[in-house]
């Protein structure tokens, strides 16, 4: 079975006009697959905000086609000058850039569709569109290079046929371009017939993994278990589960991690069962500037997350205090590895021969 | 401020006609406070089963009373001749002791039941009746005096003003006749000015820890903070909490603990962050029939518990497969030490100066 061949449609595409985003609406999942075409700066705020699109490698990707395909319909609505066009290139790249604030992938995309645009600024309107429109689609073909390279190197770990692998959040298919980071590896094995089991953690508050992972899974034809976050341990006392992968929304130098909230607890519950627990993750959300977890920030979220049902239906005493925090570190000691496209870091973790950039400032 | 002032009316009690056993539909708090007037062994049976009673002391109280009104109800419909009478109390006892599988409380209730009418088989139907009724008024003094108990053992535990105390499923008032196990040491030292801050685990997937735990606490003035399951490693990691309580719904005879599914994993997280952690509960629920965790049964539930949200809003794909186990068991080696009403055990555990009676056969 070809890789390829599990995925009907890509999470963020251009469309065949070339003049519209196309993502599937991520809130709708699993009851409805709508497709949303974003045309405009806006929309495609929106979209980021709104969590329609999430997973920091698909929102990079939607904010470099976004800002193309703002500029270019505006430039077909009212012809600009090249001036007016670089202008209104800082004013959509500074406003698309403020619809989430933790992953590094968004900044990073605008900022190569920056250096694309100062490069070309000599240019014609349509030269520098056109080589906007360029950089956008290499930002999405690197996305899928990394995927693939992740899953290359994670599929390596999945070793024996029919082994138990538990996840966490979605770092999938719909949190990147196609193939996904933590479950890039299982589609590869599976489409090599290793037929991986998943047990998708629930992820409470927000429901992703029961929401989009058992789907995602499901739809491909892996074999997918659901299971409330409070069941891993159980899972792991049972000998189900051989393996833990997760994705990550930041790396420190020392290779603590910053990930969804709850990510911690099943690194320590499978460091007691001598379980091997893996990040997976593009070398890009690896934040030299962040010298360890302590040096990363924690989004603290609204409490009705937590006190009412997926929105809809409270099931908290009105005014009880709530803890909410997005995410928590991971302690690098408890990774067994990072998965990356450029190979697998073991602790203690070193990444300086990476060379890596400072993204965040 | 007096302890007892904390609650307003008692989770399970015979009304004062003393044909029904009044309880809260635990299942609509904390938006309703409904009572419920249970009058035959369907009503008991199905209130049981349905959670709308709930916490395995809380059932046994229920059960008692329960056996007690159906029998006293039916010969008031039909009187009864002793033989008759002594069939009936039988089946319903049978029936109602097969609601639910897991707690020792239920069945060793009913056994209770059981010795007293033997005891008393000789007498009038008239005779045996006052004899149940007495008996199970004395289930819930004792479960009372039980809770009251460990109240004072588990406070001697918070020594400090405004200790941080982490807590999963329910264990409190509703979980028993008043005052709780696992909470009532909590309300024990709020009487005392120790001001406890609470933080409970919302406990999926039935949410007991949200909308009955933050429930009772806020009502008796406690200060309460809610979070996700998956939160309590952050929380711990923030240093936030200084002990954890939990009940418990079976003690083996080596300590291995059965609780609500999610209790493992605040153990193995608790002796990660070297937070005590302690379980609370009666003797009754010690089984010397089970050497270790492994000869407990672990109830498995239906899916749907899991992939609809609390049965109302459906989050997972169709056909999805669910792991949705009850409980799970904490190894007793985790456990800092078994809070009862006899005072507190530590490991290595050793109940064998209790000499328990084997009530599950």
């Amino acid at each position: 079975m070809q890789l390829d061949s599990l995925f009907t449609y890509d999470s963020v595409a251009l469309n065949a006009a070339g003049d519209g985003v196309v993502i599937v609406d991520q809130t709708l999942l699993p009851g409805e697959e709508r497709f949303l075409t974003l045309r405009d700066e806006h929309e495609v705020y929106e979209a980021i905000a709104k969590l329609r699109v999430r997973g920091a490698p698909a929102i990079g990707v939607a904010a470099a086609y976004g800002l193309y395909v703002s500029l270019f319909n505006k430039n077909r609505a009212v012809s600009l000058s090249c001036s007016e066009f670089i202008a209104e290139f800082y004013r959509i790249k500074e406003y698309i850039g403020s619809a989430r604030p933790t992953a590094v992938n968004l900044p990073a995309a605008l900022e190569r569709m920056t250096r694309c645009l100062e490069s070309h600024k000599d240019g014609s309107v349509q030269e520098i569109l056109s080589a906007l429109r360029r950089e956008a689609e290499a930002v999405k073909a690197d996305d899928m290079a990394m995927c693939r390279s992740i899953a290359g190197y994670g599929a390596s770990l999945i070793d024996r046929p029919g082994m138990g692998i538990l996840t966490h959040c979605n770092a999938g298919h719909y949190a990147v371009s196609r193939y996904g980071t933590a479950l890039a590896p299982v589609y590869l094995a599976h489409s090599r017939g290793m037929a991986p089991r998943v047990y998708a953690d629930e992820t409470r508050p927000l429901m992703q993994g029961a929401r989009i992972t058992a789907f995602e899974l499901s739809k491909a034809g892996v074999d997918a278990t659901l299971q409330c976050d409070n069941m891993a341990a159980s899972l792991m006392a049972s000998g189900r589960i051989d393996l833990v992968f997760t994705g990550c929304d930041r790396v420190a130098a020392n290779g603590d991690t910053a990930n969804k909230i709850g990510t911690s607890a099943l690194a320590i519950l499978a460091s007691y069962y001598h379980i091997p627990f893996y990040i997976l993750g593009p070398t890009s959300s690896i934040d030299p500037s962040a010298a360890s977890g302590k040096d990363i920030p924690v989004e603290q979220r609204e409490a009705e997350e937590v006190t009412e049902l997926y929105f809809r239906h409270r099931i908290a005493p009105d005014g009880v205090k709530v803890y909410n925090p997005a995410f928590d570190i991971t302690p690098a000691s408890l990774i067994s590895g990072i998965v990356t496209e450029k190979g697998i870091f073991r602790y203690p973790y070193d990444f300086s021969d990476l060379q890596l950039k400072d993204l965040t400032v």
